[in-house]
């Protein structure tokens, strides 16, 4: 242990040293100390990556690719995600030189659009309840957050946007994630082309994260850079898609007087991805298209299940159309709050599960459910779930 | 190709817009147009990774381990870092779970500190001439950078370091780079203990960049780890040591206090490093420590040879203790600047050699020689440099 002086210790970041822990890592933490917890928290798939993606990551460390790659990231992988785009999304051809930039998973890709395409006191929508992750970059990079409540649908509709903007004149840009994380809910081809008139009207920029792309159920995915690419920067990557989120390749495509901005960010912020993540990654776009058709059958029973083993219970969700999360609202039967529903529950049955409250307004009196977990733990969970519902009544 | 909104590219960030691209990546664009031009610019190992780094790597992959890893890392690589700083420094044992996070390379290391320590307006001290992306990052956290040049022994004297603190004293914080890029100049124990007692009473904030540490060529390299650890945040990494920088392997350690905040700045900056390439990083600081007594002896070789072929050419130089750089002075007699010099060189006999005005005050009529290349390459070098001096005779 080293000591340190207080008054460095008093100098550091405010906006960093008043931001709260993860609040969906407090919640963990204290679910972590049951013994015998069954944990529905994470966000990551419980498959790991397919074979012939390891084995194109081992023949490129066998090949001595241990030196610096192209800042943006390797052509070939640029390339194959501009291919891949348009073959599977119909997005216009992303110019892999200067459009196309691979991050450090989508994580880095937000940091490095934030950091890049936003002034102090700029103002960015963001629709609620959402993946935290994106308000507290906002805040690092001093940008004002609009919040957008889409409760109970769970929908940005147009009403709702046409208002929001009407409200705050000066927005510079919304971000919009979907499928959703926390939600699960997406949007059809139809819903998305009426909100990309109203900003494209309104030339709001869109920060567009649609990771869980491969992950939808029901209608296909469609990508604002198909409808809105003048406007649209789309961050992605393979984490969710292929179930390799230790790995650690994202991306960001948009046009290349924004990407130029981008990419000078990501520069300075990790100087390139590791080479043998990328060869991964082409590995996984070029030749394995059907890899999330595989997991999505597996998921989408999963989801079946998972909603009917709610129903039960007394739950109801919104539809969940993609991602692995349901978002289910607690019975007022219960007469409780989330939070307190959430704790009772790890405690009563060890069975873990998020707070809606933590993914900020419209969240509050639901719970988030990951159905990333194996069959057999996810019929443990309902059967915890249904026996605790019975208990309280 | 896309187009954009001409108003939304009006809108982005004003920082980073103004920051011209790297003078190094200008100057590298335009030798790369110069056919058959021969190059000592670039900052890295010509060495590829080790062989038991490599398998360790495949070992991993081929194990599963495609799924997140902990933010600041996986334990076994913290508790290697620490187990490899005491030993190998003597520096205080941090501890693991609370004084260390593994980054993606030494480049996200900086970003992560300078974001999680400073708040706007906030004043460094940074030695010129230095690499240029301290200054980057700087500028984008709203730093004031006050430059201490050091030139011409390239070394921060206390003298200069007292006279700096008495003119600037709301100065937080030191960056110190040693051995430096790009003058290769480091310190003696002596000569460190000095700045240290000058740092310690004046409670200055010292961000010590030691990614060099391994590559020192005389004295045993000192850490101010060892000297300061209750103001220091030590940045360091595996790329230089193990000749592995595509691998993307930093870190950071420092007080639990400051730790806290730069975790939660990396955390949500990059989620966490690729867990493969953490294997590799746990073999190299376990299995590995010889591994950079090899390449030191191969870059003493060259260093010396570089050294006394730009003897015959006129050109005197700092002594280089370390890294793999030799700043030297252009002799007078050539009545040039270094920038007219290195496009000069490079037009006339196809030698590509940075200038030393990049690298801020103090490198004027310098040039930063990279020894990372090949003895044979080398030797073709310094054959073109002392011919291009006979031309100019």
């Amino acid at each position: 242990m080293v000591e340190v002086s207080e008054a460095l210790v008093s100098q550091v970041n405010k906006t960093l040293a008043n931001s709260v822990p993860s609040p969906i890592r407090v919640v963990d933490d204290r679910f972590s100390k049951i013994d015998g917890i069954l944990k529905l928290t994470l966000g990551e798939p419980d498959f790991s990556a397919p074979e012939h993606i390891k084995q194109a990551i081992i023949a490129d460390v066998a090949a001595d690719d241990s030196h610096y790659s192209p800042s943006q990231g390797v052509i070939a992988l640029r390339e194959a995600i501009s291919d891949y785009l348009t073959e599977r999304f119909d997005t216009p051809r992303y110019d892999p030189k200067s459009e196309i930039s691979v991050t450090v998973g989508a994580a880095e890709a937000i940091s490095a659009t934030f950091q890049a395409l936003f002034n102090p006191g700029d103002e960015l929508i963001v629709p609620t309840p959402t993946f935290p992750l994106y308000e507290s970059v906002a805040k690092m990079n001093h940008i004002e957050v609009i919040g957008l409540n889409t409760a109970p649908d769970f929908l940005v509709t147009p009403a709702k946007l046409t208002a929001t903007i009407k409200e705050h004149p000066n927005a510079k840009a919304i971000l919009l994630n979907y499928p959703s994380n926390p939600t699960g809910v997406t949007y059809s081809a139809a819903q998305l082309a009426v909100l990309a008139d109203i900003l494209r009207e309104h030339n709001l920029l869109v920060i567009s994260d649609e990771i869980y792309a491969e992950l939808v159920y029901d209608e296909k995915h469609t990508s604002m850079a198909k409808l809105l690419p003048e406007q649209t920067i789309l961050i992605s990557g393979l984490s969710k898609s292929h179930a390799m989120t230790g790995y650690r390749i994202g991306y960001v495509v948009g046009p290349s007087a924004l990407m130029n901005q981008i990419g000078k960010a990501h520069q300075s912020m990790v100087a390139t991805a590791p080479g043998p993540m990328m060869a991964g990654a082409i590995e996984a776009l070029r030749n394995g298209r059907e890899d999330p058709v595989a997991m999505r059958t597996v998921y989408q029973k999963r989801r079946d299940f998972v909603l009917e083993g709610l129903a039960k219970a007394g739950f109801t969700a919104a539809q969940p159309g993609g991602a692995f999360y349901i978002f289910a609202k607690i019975p007022a039967s219960l007469n409780t709050n989330d939070l307190e529903f959430v704790y009772d529950l790890a405690e009563t049955v060890k069975l873990g599960i998020a707070p809606g409250s933590i993914f900020g307004a419209g969240g509050e009196g639901y719970i988030r459910i990951s159905y990333a977990a194996s069959t057999e733990k996810l019929q443990t969970a309902m059967t915890r779930l249904q026996h605790y519902v019975e208990l309280k009544k």
